[in-house]
């Protein structure tokens, strides 16, 4: 770095001077691949959601932090799938000291540092919130960013399945305070330890083949029945021809992971009760009859068992982690049920899988479950804006030491697409009032009429181009300003401004046939006082506010 | 990337299982040098900071935008003083294409990308704020970080002085929301043409010469009179023994810089006056006698005038910048008037010189002028926390056509810190109420009790760790709880809970002797119904609220 640039570093906005080059050497004006660039409409949602969000989660009683945006890659962990390429999947360079950094491609992994740092003054259990952008060097598509916005909750160092229940709720009130109607969404509950024993249950060696099933099984919303079946046995073509192999079980095989998969279905169609869907009572469906599971949490539990027992003629306690993985289910819904939401908001499904290779115990899924119009202009679910779950090995990385740990992750940009489905926000917000500049030497009078908007606190602005009162009318329009202040010689003389309501306006000019009506009738306009310009503006304002 | 990766992308938190390694090859846990992590007392003042901010840009009539911070190297200007090592003084890499990318420094670039990719749509003037984390590939030193926070707002389009005029408007303002006094901070005006028209003044011929002076007086406000002095001559060594080289003036010229950046000193002793700093009125100080300037503006710019007629013997008409520069800022005083922000809030100051190689026209420094205790233990004035100013050529760039822009950018972090001084904010928050867990096997009932005070809006938390009543107190006092909840076998059997205000109860234990009168007297502790905990906890918060 020159001397020059050092010390100009308190300077915030520093580059040299740029001599207008001949075009040959122009670069051309252009945002990165897969990048983009978020606008004013769009980030009043944002900031309003992240606001409501963080209400939430501070109730709950997690504490802010915030990590940098690059860590040293060994740091970030070794998820690399090839050290060599630490530019496959992260942005990745080295440092002056010939370090590897990355730019962070989620928040998990910088929690784990930074507990691991400060494992000595952290209160413990940890539990903290963070959001921000993430960063992932993959191949860009519709609706797919490299960078793009996550809010995370995790509880580090408590292996309590109070933890896990907790993340189900938060994730619920989360949604509800951000308006999605109770019944619009679920929070589906599974266990790694379920799936693992399911693992056991149909005697899969092969860890790759294990693989292409729990892969098969995370596209059952998606492709349904037969889409999961023909990827648990000889593979499937999609609609553009590409081919995905397929796990090669047997017809038999097949038919048993479809039956545990759809226990929900056929528990709904056999009982016709999910209303205490985590109530872990068991009755007796009629006097003397035999015990019946009434929740669902404990049906499904209760179904799966049955079918390995029954079906699959085995002792269910002979699998070990199947039976694990499902007291820990019914011990989370006992949970569920003490706080009230056993009531469709959280529920157990042994179809969902989540990050494979990562989760050790829940695992959880938030899904808004409203219909939406595909691609195809089909009706299909609006589908996952968020999920998470048990964490056990992350911060040990470091330490050697196993800590405990449990998150719940949003996918911001996601969840912002599907709530202006919902509330059909307005996209554009009222911009400021322009004050046209007619008479340039006056300037300074414009000016003040401008600051006694502002010091009113209505937003306000002098128009700062060159143009006539054509383009300045085209740029309050363009700006959605509610109203534009005129002041010609002829007011200022009289102490007076004349206010158009531009939306008003519009409605009016569509109604009027001709200029010469036009220029009659001025529809949408009025000449005030000067004292009295800040009461009229603000009338047109609530006028057209909401 | 393999495909596991990319099946795996709609979960947030993706990365495969981690074995607990040996020792020898675990990563150490160390933040990357040069960053830190933000936590949530600071975050809390942060988010507060932000949202003012945003309030009075707004009323100003810019719309936010938020652009990536990621873009081509290319795209952010070929500011890089050397092509051959992009990662000097900014963070870069190449891309899969072998493109290469930088992590943005400033929001000033990107901004001129965004605008000269969509000048077509945009309305003209453009005016928008942003404000985001920057990185710099700097060596990081106390107070120095390489991420850290801008808050800037430009208007694209105008070249009218009435934008430069409203910059610095915005400036006193924002300061004033968020709570700096008028008269603890300045906003100082200089013009970049003033500057080019000392040097025209002054008859300094080459270019790294005049950069020398420039540096030099810039360093007024740190190094003072005599320090300046030896940097504008044979050089200077600072305290650590550092030397920096001279620009090598003789006597008379290093007199007559110093005699051109005090006038506002000695016009102050001279007048006496500078109430009305920016109010261009030339009257007469006594009848008859010669015209003299009211106003500090047109002081110094009469005082600039009288200098060089007098002392240089030169016609300030053949000074064609100088006088140009002189205007510019007495018409943009005319409009600081206009608005009445002329009370010393905004002042003329012909040695402030900010980004030499960027700057074409106003330049202007937001300082806070109250003192606080330098390392060395002395006063010293806060100083700088923003600045900006008129650049005219970032877009052509681009494009080829000269589109004239002016902007300010408030550095955040310093800032804060700064109101953190004066407001000698608390830095801790209050922390959520805990319910102690006394017996495991009623985990569902705290849960249960936790959830009534969410329900009720109240920070809660159930504690999540496995460990006793001791490390459980422990615990809450470390997350600055303002209670605790317990409710044991006697308590549950009645319908009751105990709340322990811990704060009170830390003062009433500082005042009781033994561990006997402890036990009979159990102070800041009461037993009410389950029905009454919401109430009583509520006015615990209230009692320790601010």
């Amino acid at each position: 770095m020159s001397k020059s640039e050092k010390d100009a570093r308190p300077n915030p906005a520093q580059a040299p001077k740029q001599d207008v080059s001949p075009s040959a050497a122009r670069p051309s004006a252009r945002i990165a691949k897969g990048f983009r660039d978020i606008e004013a409409a769009e980030l009043k949602g944002l900031n309003e959601m992240l606001s409501v969000i963080r209400g939430v989660y501070e109730t709950y009683g997690f504490e802010a932090l915030e990590t940098p945006a690059l860590e040293y890659t060994d740091a970030l962990g070794k998820f690399l799938p090839d050290q060599e390429r630490p530019n496959a999947g992260v942005f990745s360079f080295q440092d002056e000291d010939d370090q590897w950094m990355s730019l962070r491609y989620d928040l998990t992994a910088p929690l784990a540092r930074y507990v691991a740092q400060n494992m000595q003054t952290l209160p413990k259990p940890f539990r903290r919130y963070a959001y921000g952008n993430v960063y992932r060097n993959e191949k860009p598509g519709p609706g797919r960013f490299r960078q793009f916005m996550q809010f995370d909750a995790d509880t580090v160092g408590s292996d309590s399945i109070a933890a896990d229940a907790e993340m189900c709720m938060l994730a619920a009130d989360t949604l509800e305070a951000l308006g999605v109607k109770r019944g619009d969404y679920v929070i589906k509950v599974n266990s790694r330890k379920v799936l693992d024993g399911l693992r056991d249950a149909t005697e899969i060696d092969s860890d790759s083949r294990w693989l292409s099933v729990m892969r098969a099984l995370d596209k059952f919303d998606r492709l349904g029945r037969d889409g999961v079946a023909l990827l648990l046995g000889s593979g499937r073509k999609d609609e553009s021809g590409d081919f995905t192999p397929g796990a090669g079980l047997d017809e038999q095989a097949i038919f048993r992971f479809l039956q545990l998969l759809t226990f929900r279905e056929k528990i709904d169609d056999a009982f016709g009760e999910t209303k205490f869907l985590f109530n872990p009572v068991i009755t007796t469906s009629e006097p003397g009859g035999p015990l019946v599971p009434r929740s669902l949490t404990s049906t499904i539990a209760f179904g799966i068992r049955h079918y390995v027992e029954q079906v699959q003629q085995r002792d269910i306690r002979t699998l070990v982690r199947l039976e694990s993985g499902l007291s820990e289910i019914e011990n989370l819904g006992l949970l569920i049920h003490a706080a009230g939401y056993d009531d469709g908001r959280i529920v157990f499904d042994p179809s969902v899988v989540r990050g494979l290779e990562y989760y050790t115990g829940p695992v959880f899924e938030a899904e808004l479950t409203f219909e939406v119009k595909g691609d195809d202009g089909k009706p299909v679910r609006f589908g996952s804006v968020g999920g998470g779950g048990r964490y056990d090995d992350l911060v040990s990385r470091f330490t050697g030491e196993r800590v405990p740990a449990t998150g719940f992750s949003i996918g911001v940009s996601r969840l912002q697409a599907a709530l202006a489905l919902i509330k059909d926000r307005k996209q554009t917000a009222l911009g400021p009032v322009v004050v046209l500049v007619m008479d340039k030497p006056e300037i300074a009078a414009y000016q003040r009429l401008t600051q006694t908007l502002r010091d009113a606190g209505i937003r306000a602005e002098m128009y700062l181009g060159s143009s006539g009162m054509k383009a300045q009318m085209k740029y309050a329009d363009k700006r959605n300003a509610p109203c534009v202040i005129i002041q010609g010689s002829d007011e200022r003389a009289k102490g007076e401004v004349t206010i158009k309501d531009l939306i008003e306006g519009a409605k009016a000019a569509a109604a009027i046939k001709d200029n010469k009506e036009w220029k009659e009738q001025r529809p949408a306009q009025l000449a005030v006082a000067e004292t009295q310009m800040v009461d009229e503006v603000r009338k047109i304002i609530a006028r057209h506010q909401d």
